[in-house]
């Protein structure tokens, strides 16, 4: 019976593997990788091939989805193979989609875990992890309208709680969605309803999560659209109540004026 | 100036560990690990200190909140330090606290993230991510009613969403609060409010997270109390609304009857 093992890249670069990661891609018969569903800015193949003594495969978008992942669960009926995906490997649908095939042609699957942007933009920004209701990813404006994430955002601000916002990439094309641009779209978004929900938002932009020194800045939205953080991913917070424990590590951590007291309980 | 490197060490075991977290750890002057937040099942110290050549200072509940930390801060102030976390390292609000002192003394503060069980619990019941709602953590129950956990779950499953409860653990006592126990807690809480958000309600237990053969079961409710998962950690998935590719996971990957298909969308 044939072996799938999914195992988790983590962030940013080729170290960001486990201990556990790297003796299943040495154990494995063929390791497969797909780097398109997020971006890890310092990976580099040719070094992890060197490290392992193993042959990396790189697989796209149409391989995976259009193809429904042939190449793999072909390899995966013969021997032990591994698909190694950015962040934690079973966040993106498109594994889980591949999990299920893996599962339904009688191969065996294990995941190994890495670490992911969900918990790591949570933890650089300071904020408590249960104030954070549904997340969102935002598209590329030329492409979608950021209308559901806006009401998203919204509903989740009602409700006092931290809104987690996944920016779109599309590495085939070298284009990341970046903080910015993320904020000109949702106060487009804004003002086309006339409504109010970010104007007075404290927002935090991650920057480079998983680096050794990512750009992490807090503050009200109409600073934040204003600053540079550099080079991609980027990952936004768009902030609901604040305790006051969050609003001190925001000032402390991340930069933010401390006006932003008075926003907080 | 001095420097604390807050250094994940994912889910399970020592090999959980990242390439990187293996360098700061190696590089480091002084390293401390503390064990309380989240139960490692197969993490050996005395393996990690053979492994890195290190002595791993360990540091309790008491070290870190009755006593602000100083222990750590005091030798980060003197020489590059590393404090060792199980997960990703900044989820727990002690860290977040820790590095804001840190940070008012002057000392630089850097993140190696780790796996954590937010990302894994959602991977590996392949439920969607963005569907997730506010995340609870269920108390001991001899401690504290779930009355404010039951009342998350249900406002999450008013708006189709789903929630992940975080299991209470006290490894200082050998605790760790069951699946089981949760569920019949939640339930208590239900018939004293007589409410029933919970009668019908599809839930995942997630067991053993980063194990090489984690236990991972969905069903009723009425089904899963019954169900036998195993030694911890422990994690509980309440489901919301499915959408119909989450119940082909639900039964193509964690044992869920065929029936739940006419719960999904």
């Amino acid at each position: 019976m044939g072996e799938l093992i999914f195992v988790g890249l983590g962030l940013n670069d080729d170290l960001g593997l486990s201990l556990h990661a790297l003796e299943e891609i040495k154990s494995a018969e063929q390791v497969f990788i797909e780097l398109y569903t997020s971006l890890l800015p310092e990976f580099s193949k040719d070094r992890l091939e060197k490290l392992t003594g193993k042959k990396l495969m790189m697989v796209t978008r149409k391989d995976l989805e259009d193809d429904d992942g042939e190449v793999v669960l072909k390899a995966a009926q013969a021997a032990r193979t591994v698909l190694l995906v950015p962040g934690d490997p079973l966040i993106a649908t498109t594994h889980i989609a591949l999990r299920i095939s893996a599962r339904k042609q009688g191969i065996t699957t294990q995941i190994v875990h890495g670490a992911s942007i969900l918990s790591a933009a949570v933890g650089l920004s300071g904020l408590h992890n249960y104030k954070f209701g549904k997340s969102v990813t935002i598209p590329f404006p030329d492409e979608t309208a950021a209308t559901t994430p806006y009401r998203v955002i919204s509903e989740n601000r009602k409700r006092g709680l931290h809104t987690l916002c996944f920016l779109d990439i599309r590495p085939e094309k070298n284009r990341c969605l970046t903080i910015k641009e993320s904020l000109i779209e949702l106060m487009r978004v804004e003002r086309s309803k006339s409504e109010k929900s970010l104007e007075d938002a404290i927002v935090v932009g991650v920057a480079r999560a998983g680096n050794n020194e990512p750009n992490v800045k807090a503050g009200l939205v109409k600073d934040i659209v204003a600053y540079d953080f550099g080079p991609p991913p980027h990952t936004l917070i768009v902030v609901g109540r604040l305790h006051f424990m969050e609003a001190e590590a925001l000032i402390a951590l991340d930069g933010a004026p401390e006006a932003i007291r008075r926003y907080s309980e």
